[in-house]
């Protein structure tokens, strides 16, 4: 056993010829932004290889548990709290997933955004039932028993509340984690009833062209939406990655709108209502309309556009050294599948197609990587999604023009990290 | 609004009419076993609709945290513990997944199944180190950081613990929960460096034929893997479900060997050594093989076998009314993808094929379903799978004759349901 240091000359001379498959297949999953070694210099000397072991490996480890939670040591990676009340309403504001520490495209439950205008109820699955009434020939009221028996699908769908990204509206760029920013998005595996199923069995009269969705919170959240979706990919959502939805993501029932704005996906779900108009509740009058450029709000744009953020790496981390990295990123549109993201190392001026996981499931989280290398000189990183009908993530100018510069909604502009010579990455307005 | 109960006669009356559509969308999901309605019967009287609300209505709600949890009223909801050493070894044994309680295919981290020979070791990733030695050209040791700008892959496949259902091969049917019986199988998003990415980095020998894998617990857990596949679709897993790797599933590293035994997939991976021959590791020679009917134990089955379970209704369960149902459970091949899946409502006798979601995935777990109307009659469940081999899954007695009595692994027989007159469903050898 010799082991080498990565980063010494040796390794480099090596690294040009043995590894050539890794690299290839590295390139494989996307074309590179330039040539070189996959992944030099990092991996550290192995002569100190202590095989003793660690003091784990000489003590029993720990017993079993009948739910499972995160090590001790990833406490860090928590939920970015924006509470603009304070401990007046510590429920009103918005939990942020970290999306700068995770990975893949499912969100952890206990990491997923969490949206909220009066805190989290303490619902009683036994006593909550769900009232399906209006115009329908028969109202019907649900037990959450009742629903188990229904006929259920499972889809992976994204989250995002349509203030995502509204922090990157301010005058000067924020010097915050990825997930400050940007983190206003999560994606699960979703299971439920098709709500197609129940307004079926209610009867629906034609005449219904809307339906309220209210929820179980003391806001009693409430939103209109076209009957048109409500009988297309709409699920009364049970079960939120395997297990019965979180109490922060609206158990024991939820609405789930795929690609439709967050807060339409009411949480606590208590009652749907069909209606000839919408009900134009205060959370569709009062907010989550988007200020035009002549001063009037634009109502009802459900559906989240198309967008992507790079969060490896991102604003607040540094890179250690130059040489090899993966950028990686989430894409997502509400219109549909992500066609392609494509990558640019210098503030737009050329671009690359990254390598996409997920692309097959519409409406959905899209994890995208590409390799990189950083050769020491300052950098600004992009990615700009394109989705399955041809639209394309938009430049920060072009959309910030399309709006009053008092909205603060769907704002799906392409985020810019600029690196510096000494490897820090920040936020910067492109 | 003229709620009506949904198992008085005149709905029955217009179930046959007003909800044709959705029967036909839940018949377009796999066809019916049986006709009629979608899902009569279940639907509470609207009448006594409260709109003053529960009193969760009324009250502001819980603040926003920092990484979120159940709902207290799921708290039931753990893994069945199987300690066999009890108190004097906590940690030995195995948690299985409640997958009696669990929907769509996606394993919450927190309900994972975890077996360990010597309990969660608390590691340190900041000192815990992975050694790639043996048959390469430069030995190398990586740091859990050194991996971070790797190029990663994340991929939904299952793991199963090669002695899952084991304990249907008692004497006698245990009335347990499907979880105790069959619940050592998981099935998450993995995202990690491809180990061929790692050892073309090393420079393996022409010579290496197997790896050793060795974990950083107390047992220092250790497996023989042929070099193909860790050529081929294995990974260096650093994240489960979007975030980093639970400590029961291997924090903060973990071999993942897609579609093989559980055991193989080495948690708290610490070593890997390209070898020549496999090293007959007490993990491999003292358990891990099978009891062949002559007497000999077969060495080296790896992959799990195509498998499925009904989860809904299962055993210790009791169906509250007769009436339609759904029918849903899982299923899985080590080989690849899920091909098909059948469902009998009469101990094998004829077999409905059931509707699939997630079977564009090879290694991973799909979910079936199918409408299923109860006559108050007595019957016997059971599921069938084939995967894209063409491997059926064998009946019990066919799975028996191929092992002697004695033999404790890779139990993929078909599992059976009875449902009694009283709806009460019953765990049965057919």
């Amino acid at each position: 056993m010799d082991p080498k240091t990565r980063g010494d000359a040796s390794s480099r001379g090596t690294s040009e010829t043995a590894p050539k498959k890794s690299r290839r297949g590295f390139l494989k999953q996307g074309a590179a932004l330039v040539s070189g070694a996959a992944s030099a210099g990092i991996a550290q000397n192995a002569s100190a290889q202590n095989l003793a072991g660690q003091p784990w490996e000489r003590a029993y480890g720990a017993g079993f548990t009948g739910y499972g939670q995160p090590s001790r040591f990833e406490q860090p990676v928590m939920r970015h709290l924006i509470r603009p009340y304070g401990d007046l309403a510590p429920g009103s504001g918005v939990a942020l997933s970290p999306i700068e520490a995770l990975e893949g495209i499912i969100t952890p439950s206990g990491l997923h955004n969490d949206r909220s205008h009066s805190g989290t109820p303490d619902i009683d699955p036994k006593e909550h039932q769900l009232l399906l009434h209006g115009l329908v020939q028969r109202p019907l009221k649900f037990s959450m028993e009742a629903l188990w028996s229904y006929p259920m699908t499972s889809r992976i769908h994204f989250l995002e509340c349509s203030g995502n990204s509204n922090r990157n509206l301010a005058p000067q760029p924020a010097q915050v984690p990825a997930g400050v920013l940007h983190g206003n998005i999560a994606c699960s595996e979703w299971t439920g009833v098709p709500l197609r199923v129940l307004l079926e069995e209610a009867g629906l009269l034609p005449r219904a062209k809307w339906i309220l969705a209210e929820g179980a919170d003391s806001a009693h959240m409430s939103r209109s939406i076209p009957v048109e979706k409500a009988l297309d990919d709409a699920l009364i959502a049970l079960y939120q990655n395997g297990e019965r939805l979180r109490p922060q993501q609206g158990y024991p029932v939820r609405l789930l709108l795929p690609g439709w704005e967050g807060n339409m996906n009411v949480k606590w779900l208590r009652r749907i209502k069909a209606t000839e108009e919408p009900m134009y509740t205060k959370d569709e009058t009062s907010k989550y309309t988007d200020l035009q450029p002549d001063g009037r709000a634009l109502q009802f744009t459900f559906e989240m556009g198309v967008k992507s953020v790079i969060t490896k790496p991102s604003s607040t981390m540094k890179l250690p050294r130059t040489g090899f990295y993966e950028i990686s990123g989430i894409a997502w549109s509400g219109a549909g599948r992500i066609r392609r993201v494509e990558v640019s190392a210098d503030g737009g001026a050329t671009w690359t197609e990254a390598a996409l996981t997920g692309q097959e499931r519409p409406k959905a989280l899209v994890r995208f990587r590409l390799p990189w290398e950083w050769t020491g000189k300052e950098a600004v990183l992009q990615s700009r999604a394109t989705d399955e009908k041809g639209q394309v993530q938009p430049a920060r100018k072009a959309w910030l023009a399309q709006y009053s510069p008092g909205n603060t909604y769907h704002n799906n502009s392409i985020a810019s990290w600029s690196v510096g010579a000494d490897g820090s990455v920040k936020n910067v307005y492109v």
